[in-house]
């Protein structure tokens, strides 16, 4: 059974309490705003690819878990660890290491470590709790019919990264550094979604952890419309080094995960004052679509091709 | 390196941001009050005895979590879920036996499961992250001299339970289903501690999960006093049952763990209040100490014996 397949059976449990497990941060009305929590587990055997140091594991398990708060608009508080470890592994150094990787995100994200929890398993185990305050609720079903897809940053870094760690596919020079960077040390934006959030200029947002097509599939199938890709969003610099090393920029694009970036859906008026305020952020915005009037599902359609590709659910599920 | 030593080591990453890392309960002063929070981790190959089903694994896990923040006093929110579980393991009945367990302890502690995340792992690994809201913050250092050591419940079952399970030691026939419910189905008690807390008659509190002598030396380090145990905080029934089979009850009471009840330090001038408050709420404390000026250890000296025994922090510690 795989992790959908888990999810869902914990959902039809909880069914009667009416519990909204739709997205993957919690919002608490409290005030005039929401306290915001999130929960995220990294585990050694399945996700800490060939060269990755520990100490840049607990960065990227605190960063994986604080980037679903962050793409909320969320201020952060602070964030607890639970630990994992298997008796080999609990030496100093790699102890030593653990913990300034867990000192390096909080650093980098200004957010304090609140406390945690140590314990011996089989497997290391890094379950990362953050929680924060939104003072909007933007959920991943807010998606209306013209909305733009936005975006924060480019996809396909990370699965150009990826594929060559794990599947020993090549990797073309230029983007050699910036893709194993997007792999080992991730950097989701600290302020930007916050300050399109607050703006007013956010109608849905998700963290894209799973790749981009089935993040597009989960809002889409949320949102109970049709979404649009015209364009990948993606940097003209490696969509031509791709080009030139006969990879498959589309597929790099959709199937990757773990980007941290997240996908908007902004009313088309409001696009012009996004990209501003993202501009005052000294950040880029990367329109790559439309929400459409139609069934939930995903089109690729770039000016000029057609007819338009259908773009199913296919992505990084655990226990496949 | 033994889970006191990573603890300490994190702790020493962190020495730079004044991170308050002596609780396991974690405080946000907002308001009037403070916002709580708790992580903790169940772990199959190390936390699960024989004769456990995975729904009072599940269940267990989110009692162990919600237990911490119930001695100080917290509202309880909801908690979340991050699951790693073996690709065998993964099957449609175990799950959905785990997915009850999180529904048992929502529905007894009415707290509603708020989002979750599910991974991979070579070990069942259940972390819980619960979160709340208490008027008052009460930790574990806040002893006073002249007060009461008080325990919301009676100790000694969950060692004799698991010293059965795990070293296959003698249950007396009595005890049995008690004991070995308190390693199963530990049900701690969910409004007492809050109405002694909001009521103003405790000082300090700590959840006992690693043992009686663990819980008071670390109370009694962070108080910066001597606490000295008068009696046994157990059931007559009890001591009498250890007693007939030989037992050493002191050992049972001290060195067990897992009990989720809490240790109180309560005025000696509000102990009638707080009695009376638990018996208003159908509960009953066992004062069974004092607290005194003096360097801060952990004596046992019951009436009529002397000299009095000093107890060290022997209890369960990970990776040892």
């Amino acid at each position: 059974m795989n992790e959908l397949r888990i999810i869902d059976l914990i959902r039809e449990t909880f069914a009667s309490q009416k519990a909204d497990l739709l997205d993957d941060v919690s919002f608490i009305k409290r005030g005039e705003g929401y306290i915001v929590f999130k929960t995220d587990m990294l585990v050694k055997s399945t996700d800490i690819p060939r060269g990755m140091t520990l100490r840049q594991a607990s960065r990227k398990a605190v960063v994986a878990c604080l980037s679903d708060m962050l793409c909320k608009g969320a201020d952060l508080w602070g964030f607890m660890i639970s630990l994992g470890i298997p008796k080999l592994l609990a030496t100093e150094e790699n102890v030593t290491l653990l913990s300034l990787g867990l000192m390096d995100a909080s650093v980098q994200y200004e957010i304090p470590i609140l406390g945690g929890d140590v314990n011996e398993a089989d497997d290391l185990v890094i379950a990362v709790a953050v929680a924060g305050y939104a003072r909007r609720m933007v959920r991943r079903d807010g998606a209306k019919v013209g909305d733009r897809l936005v975006a924060t940053g480019p996809f396909g870094l990370t699965a150009l990264g990826l594929g060559h760690l794990l599947g020993g596919k090549p990797l073309p020079r230029s983007l050699a550094a910036s893709s194993l960077s997007s792999v080992y040390e991730p950097s989701p934006r600290k302020g930007l979604c916050k300050l399109l959030i607050d703006g007013g200029v956010v109608n849905a947002s998700m963290d894209s952890s799973d790749g981009l097509a089935m993040t597009l599939n989960e809002m889409s199938r949320q949102s109970g419309r049709e979404m649009v890709m015209t364009s990948l969003p993606a940097e003209p610099a490696f969509l031509r080094a791709c080009s030139s090393a006969g990879l498959d920029a589309l597929d790099l694009v959709l199937h990757g995960g773990e980007e941290y970036e997240a996908v908007l859906a902004v009313p088309e008026a409001k696009l012009p004052t996004a990209i501003s305020l993202a501009a005052e952020a000294g950040a880029r915005l990367y329109p790559f679509g439309i929400v459409r009037r139609g069934k939930a599902r995903v089109l690729y359609s770039p000016p000029g091709s057609s007819p338009a590709t259908e773009i199913p659910a296919d992505g990084w599920v655990h226990l496949q």
